[in-house]
């Protein structure tokens, strides 16, 4: 199935042709993710990943890294800004603990899955975030949550995060993968003033400049040096769901390095991937274009929790109601004048 | 209740400040049409209304008046356009025959009510399009459509329209109504050429030309002179609508220009009004403009059927979502960073 066979049908469907405008453009793509003209957006899922990093004691954010544990326990209560939009938009919610440092949750609601790897990364600012084993039991995690939705009958996944500085080794594997300079892919992330932003280009510039080298011949390795478990988790959901057919929407900056991790581990999981939304950190515009990703929205979004996916997730359901249930203009007695 | 008390009460959410973006700023918007800040989407509903236009037998058109009775019967068979994204959002919808030129319906579903003032518009190329009896019979039936929904609990409201040859009335509401001139008011509408452009163009500005004159003096009479009737009874929902406190989410360049009569002859209805999307018809920035509304996607769209306004309508279940069900960062232990 090609582009031009999704726009054949749209072009036959009762409405003046071409006359949704960027929905029709985000049909093609819907489609093509799916390899079918009536490409389903439900079941869906959104699965969180949460974990905290060694950096963040570096002074690469605003918050301390207690403030994971505290919006984890929030999300459990059901009231965080994730919930919100999920509950809005009838997407189910998992939250899955990779790497929290803080003590771990007890007495959970069936929603929570205690998968931690290792009680949050190394910094990444004083040598490797994570080893190879342990990159790949936190993938490993993510695929077996696309696995379980996917089974579950899910025709599209999101994946989101929680972490504080996550932003950072978001901009190294931005950095690492897209070849972009430090600086332009270092932003505010949650809230840092100048001098945090400064900080954190540093950080970001010495670690990429120390584990550059190795990306070549060691790739894993070298993605797992300035990862987190979070990102790596979501790396190994989005390989696992699109190489069984999921639709993959993603969020914001961090999510969208985790899909330069997957497309870099995984060749060809773009091919399932639709961009929710450019997000307000100042390195996603690159990574999207790395994907070769136009988002949905452009809208200064910048909260994470899979929000902007969140956010962005029924316009997927019109596209696919046009694609699915709108009639032919043959079919109700009309000619085509347009 | 001012923006400043609903920044406010976002500022105190579980959230770094502003990180949802243009979000944010819409959430604004929709707790002002509310003047609450938990304001509702839901229960909601779009009422379509259909009319005919004298001045399709006058060349402003792709489309012959006959396919205004077909997408009618599509409509009511639930596979236009409309129904898919209608469903897909959870928006019932109704449909008025407010001035239709063929056959009446028999034997209708329950969400098709005839109230057809005429048989369609006289010619606004040749004189006026209808009386101001007329105008106030359809503006009525619209105004009697927005009592129903808000007496059904309805909070939100969208108005939208099936009528071909109805982007020339639009187009000259707005030239009339904003001081734009015909040639950037008047667009391709459903798929008409450059030759068609011309003669609509020439028709618009004769028409605004001949009934200008006489605007202040009788508002009214001469808003009659070039509406037509779906567009009359959009004014009268929206007019009514706002008065009682619903949300009014306009659709494209038709629903605007009534957007435009109700503000004329009912100051004040743009209080309640958020702008769904900016249309491909390249007079609808300057009638939002005009109105003061900046335009939640800016897509391309031009269907008509409320479409533009269906596609958007979840991103405000979003906004209403953040202000209503997110937690306050005190209530879960944490203290503002940023």
């Amino acid at each position: 199935m090609t582009d031009a066979d999704v726009r054949a049908h749209l072009d036959a469907l009762a409405k003046p042709r071409g006359s949704l405008g960027r929905l029709e453009d985000i049909a093609v793509r819907l489609a093509r993710t799916q390899d079918r003209l009536d490409p389903r957006t439900r079941p869906r899922r959104i699965v969180l990943f949460a974990g905290d990093h060694g950096c963040v004691a570096d002074g690469v954010s605003a918050w301390p890294s207690a403030v994971t544990g505290m919006m984890v326990a929030t999300i459990l209560t059901g009231r965080a800004t994730s919930n919100a939009l999920a509950a809005a938009h009838e997407c189910p919610l998992r939250l899955v603990d990779v790497g929290v440092a803080g003590p771990r949750i007890e007495h959970a609601p069936a929603f929570f899955r205690d998968a931690r790897v290792a009680d949050g990364t190394a910094s990444l600012a004083r040598g490797a975030a994570m080893t190879a084993a342990q990159f790949e039991a936190a993938w490993q995690v993510g695929a077996e949550e696309a696995d379980a939705a996917i089974d579950d009958g899910a025709a599209l996944l999101i994946a989101g995060e929680m972490g504080i500085g996550n932003t950072t080794p978001a901009a190294a594997l931005t950095v690492l993968l897209t070849g972009l300079p430090a600086a332009p892919a270092v932003g505010r992330g949650a809230g840092a003033d100048a001098a945090i932003v400064a900080n954190k280009t540093r950080i970001v510039a010495d670690a990429v400049a120390r584990v550059a080298p190795g990306l070549a011949g060691d790739t894993l390795g070298t993605i797992a040096a300035v990862v987190g478990y979070e990102i790596a988790a979501m790396a190994g959901f989005f390989a696992r769901g699109g190489a069984r057919g999921a639709t993959l929407l993603l969020d914001g900056y961090v999510a969208t390095a985790a899909a330069l991790v997957a497309e870099r581990l995984a060749p060809g999981s773009v091919r399932a991937m639709i961009a929710g939304h450019r997000s307000a950190e100042p390195g996603h515009a690159a990574a999207l274009a790395q994907l070769g990703l136009e988002p949905l929205l452009d809208w200064g979004m910048r909260l994470g929790e899979g929000s902007g996916a969140l956010v962005a997730l029924p316009l997927l359901d019109a596209a696919a109601a046009v694609l699915c249930d709108v009639a032919r203009l043959d079919a109700i007695g009309a000619e085509r004048a347009d």
